[in-house]
């Protein structure tokens, strides 16, 4: 049975209130620019530093956007949601913002780092087992049992609306870019792009980069329609979950084109930017990068934005130190 | 018998000179702050962050200074140096922006990482024993060979003025600063502090923070003389160099005082920083974080400027990853 709910697609003006309502709460994060990476893909490539954003990763944006919207009957109950990580971590540190509770399921596989955080900024978390199927499951215990607003990480309007706040932020520093490529999991980040982009700026091509060995966003859009995993395997944690209908509107409508990487390329483009940049990228926001220095001729002569969306990583265990 | 030759001071001018002669090849660095170091310590951190400079240190503009004010009849000979890396870098980085040879005099233990990237930039290198003695000899060997201009590391009236330059931007972009901070090996980042804030604001304090492992500065500062360490032992390979007549004269005159840190505490600021800032710097910065957290009474409640004055690691063997 088709769950008979119309979509409600979110418009530039929730972008517009979001970006006010969640100013306080939020980094306006720096752009940076690199010369060797410039010269080693003849782009010229502007970093939008989400790493640098408030608990470690752009999901804030849309995290705050649900929280502080929330009507004040809900508060007492507060929020839930099912995350790979920096959402859980996003949607606790808003919650604790305002003083609600926040309910979080995780796989049970999450980094140690990302758990610890969560906890630090006061979520309550409940382990599941690391497939999409079981995460959903142990979700629905649990809001059964709190009755919480559910954020989900990326297939609801408020989030998507969050996270378009990044790309405005985006075109305000950066003037003339001709492209703009951001990682896509289940595509929250790649919609508020594809949100903000088509209503402020239809010329400027969207870019989506995606793990080889979780592509199912990228077979969904050759087949014209969503084909979801279930557990794929990669280093870019944050980018095994699959499309929804919400965020598929927007991929399918907008996305330019999606590029995959191995999982060599992706530690090598993670590495070569902590060692060129001096940053701390998660291997989920070095995708873009991997599949720009895969594709040269894509992006040659351009003006490209690059999300860098988180940089939440575990210290202890880097994947180039074995 | 004592080198007769008379110190040349460099002026807040020649400060000003620098910063003309060098801004087309060094970046005006950011300045970060966080929430999380703030409320650790009690104060406001503001971290001028030259691990994003030019060559990944903020030696290039030191070396800058005086590459670019070479006279041309020395042009054909070119410059020569010896250094325990960043200074190599950058003096490499320097001529080769300008075409003219480099010679750099490194000691067979710096970091493979340094050796390959002064290579990169065209330096021609000469390897010595790991200590000043031999650091001294070698490069006599190279001098009388090649005729270049020797640019010390720190111990030059052209490479302090053009350190200067950091602290310039620093109280430009940052107003109303109590104290600032910068870690202290040979002592030429903190010359060109005292020269500017001595000059321009000789209200603000300025903190040295020195390895208590290689704390010859610290024994100097209390002692009122230069006492020289041969081989000192710290993770903080930047700082093993001894303070020089006229990185003393500015030590003795203007720091308030020189805090140290152990090898431990060291290490931990550095991982810390990574880990809440997401960005890479160097252990030999990471020293005056972990001084500021050693010593929490000294800057509490003050706005404080902390030089992050390098990125340049190894990331194939991190310090806390056996």
């Amino acid at each position: 049975m088709k769950d008979a709910s119309p979509l409600v697609i979110p418009t530039y003006d929730d972008v517009i209130a979001a970006h006010d309502r969640i100013a306080p709460y939020i980094h306006r994060t720096p752009v940076l620019t690199s010369t060797y990476f410039n010269e080693m893909t003849g782009a010229e490539l502007f970093f939008k530093c989400e790493n640098f954003q408030k608990a470690g990763a752009f999901k804030v944006r849309g995290a705050s956007n649900a929280v502080f919207g929330l009507p004040d009957d809900m508060l007492e109950k507060g929020v839930a949601t099912h995350s790979s990580g920096n959402h859980a971590l996003s949607l606790s540190y808003a919650a604790g913002r305002r003083g609600i509770p926040c309910h979080v399921v995780m796989p049970r596989t999450a980094p140690q780092a990302k758990k610890d955080a969560v906890r630090g900024y006061g979520g309550i978390i409940r382990e599941c087992e690391p497939s999409t199927t079981s995460r959903e499951a142990v979700f629905a215990e649990v809001q059964a049992e709190t009755g919480a607003d559910f954020v989900h990480p990326y297939n609801d309007p408020r989030v998507i609306a969050g996270q378009g706040t990044c790309s405005r932020e985006l075109m305000e520093q950066v003037p003339g870019l001709d492209a703009v490529i951001a990682p896509i999991g289940g595509g929250g980040m790649i919609s508020g792009t594809c949100l903000t982009l088509s209503n402020t700026a239809p010329g400027v091509e969207i870019y989506a980069a995606e793990p080889e060995q979780a592509d199912d966003a990228y077979r969904s859009f050759k087949a014209g329609h969503i084909i979801a995993d279930d557990a794929p395997n990669t280093i870019a944690d944050g980018l095994k979950v699959p499309l929804k209908d919400l965020t598929w509107h927007f991929v399918s409508n907008h996305v330019t084109d999606i590029l995959t990487a191995s999982e060599d390329e992706i530690i090598d483009a993670m590495k070569q930017t902590w060692k060129r940049m001096k940053i701390v990228i998660e291997a989920s926001c070095a995708v873009p990068l991997a599949t720009i220095l895969k594709n040269p001729d894509v992006f040659k002569g351009k003006r490209v934005g690059v999300i860098i969306t988180g940089g939440n990583v575990d210290l202890d265990t880097l994947p180039w130190i074995k």
